[in-house]
């Protein structure tokens, strides 16, 4: 027996795209009929692999069945895009086959009417998870918890308790059941595997971990990962601060918002949202990315104005006008390293304000010793470039300064960040190539000023 | 019962550092004690949190017992150096007590004569286990599996599982059974919750799920991530092409690849290791370091080399020596977000060949109306500024220029990598800004050259 394939959206895309560019302008039936025997994740990633016109016309097969499976997998632009298409009673018929977590995932997305609708027709389990859910952030383990857990009375015997599992549907990822007391607190775990070894008239309280697997709700997302692959579970009973069991969370579950976390991470430091659409509207596309731009600017309006002070002397030694680039690239790029560092040491809790004078020190020793080296190499080839000693050593010393300062930001700017509670992943990196922008067009231009004019 | 709390080794960070520097230079009873009683993965942040020699007094409290465990949860340079500082009884004694996941993780760090030494004195099946890895790359499958996997012959009932299950050990994790047939081949996975529900007669074989979890050995990590995030398991049962199953991997090993993947991307972006270590000797630091300094001189020399076409034109209009950094940083900025969009659109499968004209089209159209709204803007500031109408004319064309280019190449960079197999996240961004630099100066200078002098 082999091991099967995974079924991707990647083979449709051309014929899809090819199809409905054609005279007929209409999807053949074999495209069609692969389209909807497409799992919903692989439906959800073609719908975001093609253009709006495109995408409405595939969006159209999909039943009102598997339409809410579909959006839950996908990103919320390309989500509100299609909800903004379809009409009320495409809408209401969507919503009305939401599940729990669905509703939750979609519910800034539609209506508040059919928000409420859809939850007064769920059982009283659901709209207790639901309600649940709501009570938290995006990032707090309580929003993205299931209520597909067992709990069970603590009072039963082990044969009991088999006997209950034999009438039960179990869900998937079931390693642990969940135990509570008299008054439905949450009392503790035992492993699923354990009961075969058990004896069938051993109290279930017996069999309880030492180590208790439960989570608190309110926890962060990122604390749960960590955690969650130190503890040898597929799943976490999550209570609240009474000791209510309100869900569990799966691996599967942290797993995703893993994989979220870091694809957002990195659109977030080109000054993205997550949310991006790859097809989205060109104006709304520009609009969003004109604020970085603006950003920037203003942070390159302060190298140009460094730039302008010196103007006298640019105007004698046009050779600074251009190495200057240098030097403030240089900079960047080393401080950018030591950032670098210094946010994963953050993440990894590994540099605290305990061992942060130990990394400035030895960051700095770094900052210096590359500086000089460098500040030899770039001198000796600005000297012969421009046939002038002078030069060579201007830059040079420019290359240290900058470097030494790079340094210094590197470890100084994520732990301000961090102090001030904003995550250095986000702007740390704009906020030190403005320092060392100026910083090295100051140094680079200053000694000019001063050396060869 | 409330959720307990999760140990960090944090705040013993502080007590560790000034014990050490005071008078005595010893560590107090008390945060011996603490230390020792740290969870491995919290004695591998502890030790990754202090300098070399710091790092050494704490590594000596921890037990030979011990050593593999938290040495595996380390990065490689950390690892290293506390390896390098034992003695030869202190790694056989170490190695001796490692586990067959210990031994492949840290293969390349004991020497070979231990290596086999241990390998040796293991049980067959973990000498398979063992060998089997090492088969396989860091981001195959079959390097990140365990053998704690069931494995029953598909001829006993449902009944004779139970009884075999209740003799067992059952490993964490296992919500699968996996089945073999005659030739000891992999023949289907039964869910262990199933057999509660099952008919004590009935063959396990009826059981099977019809979606078969396993997975081929070869797959890289990334796949198999996001294949575990749409199946419901813990585990997944991993297989060869000839149909023999090598071991299981656990939805908490995927996660910890992705965790780790995530590390070593943001670090690779900024030219370091994800094996770097925060207190790594300043010597071989810098001289790492050096090498993307290296790289990045190179581009930063090939910009000087664009300005210095237009030396005579600089001495001239000195303006343009302050503004330029304004045009090619702009690009820099755009490109990036392009290239950030298309770098995630490859990795979701959401950008192919079969639409990448579309979002050529889309970003261009994107980068042509941010550049004349952006023309309109810095034009009129650095008219206003120098007050000539001529220089906003020629920044204003160049920023235009400048930001469809950075449109283009922020596509075809990506998708040009992705032909030739190189990771468009590691040098995309450097050949991009390279990009940016040499056609915004030169654009800038050029139009200077044409209309200012």
């Amino acid at each position: 027996m082999e091991a099967n394939e995974i079924i991707t959206h990647e083979p449709l895309v051309n014929p899809v795209l090819s199809e409905l560019a054609s005279d007929e302008g209409q999807l053949s039936e074999e495209t069609r009929e692969s389209i909807i025997a497409l799992p919903s994740e692989a439906i959800a990633a073609l719908l975001e692999s093609l253009p709006a016109e495109q995408r409405l016309k595939v969006w159209e097969l999909i039943s009102a069945d598997e339409q809410g499976d579909v959006l839950f997998e996908m990103h919320d632009d390309a989500r509100r895009h299609l909800i903004n298409d379809m009409d009320e009673a495409e809408l209401r018929s969507m919503a009305a086959r939401l599940s729990p977590q669905e509703l939750v995932e979609l519910n800034e997305l539609i209506p508040p009417k059919l928000y409420s609708r859809r939850l007064k027709l769920m059982s009283i389990k659901e709209q207790t998870a639901v309600n649940t859910a709501m009570r938290f952030d995006e990032d707090q383990v309580g929003r993205n918890i299931d209520s597909d857990f067992i709990s069970i009375s603590e009072t039963l015997t082990s044969q009991q308790v088999m006997r209950l599992l034999r009438q039960w549907q179990i869900p998937s990822n079931t390693d642990l059941l969940c135990l509570v007391n008299d008054e439905g607190l949450y009392a503790g775990s035992v492993q699923l595997t354990d009961l075969f070894n058990a004896h069938p008239q051993q109290a279930i309280a017996e069999l309880k971990l030492e180590e208790d697997p439960a989570i608190a709700a309110e926890m962060h997302m990122s604390e749960v990962a960590d955690r969650n692959y130190q503890n040898h579970h597929a799943m976490m009973p999550v209570v609240d601060e009474t000791g209510q069991l309100l869900g569990r969370i799966t691996s599967q579950d942290i797993l995703g918002w893993v994989q979220d976390d870091a694809e957002a991470a990195m659109l977030n430091q080109a000054g993205l949202s997550e949310d991006e659409d790859l097809f989205a509207p060109v104006k709304r596309s520009a609009k969003r990315r004109a604020v970085w731009l603006g950003i920037n600017l203003f942070t390159a309006l302060l190298a140009s104005w460094t730039i302008g002070l010196f103007e006298a002397t640019l105007e004698q030694v046009v050779a600074l006008a251009i190495l200057m680039p240098i030097v403030a690239s240089m900079g960047g790029i080393a401080g950018s390293q030591t950032l670098t560092l210094a946010i994963r040491g953050l993440a990894l809790g590994h540099l605290s304000m305990s061992n942060a004078m130990l990394i400035f020190k030895k960051e700095i020793a770094v900052g210096l010793l590359n500086g000089v080296v460098w500040a030899v190499v770039i001198g000796a080839m600005a000297g012969f470039w421009f046939q002038q000693v002078a030069i060579g050593m201007v830059i040079g010393a420019a290359i240290l300064v900058n470097l030494i300062f790079a340094a210094i930001s590197g470890v100084l700017i994520p732990l301000m960040l961090d102090k001030l509670k904003i995550d250095p992943a986000l702007s740390g990196a704009v906020i030190l190539t403005t320092v060392t922008d100026v910083v090295g067009f100051f140094a680079f231009l200053g000694l000019g000023s001063l050396f060869l004019v």
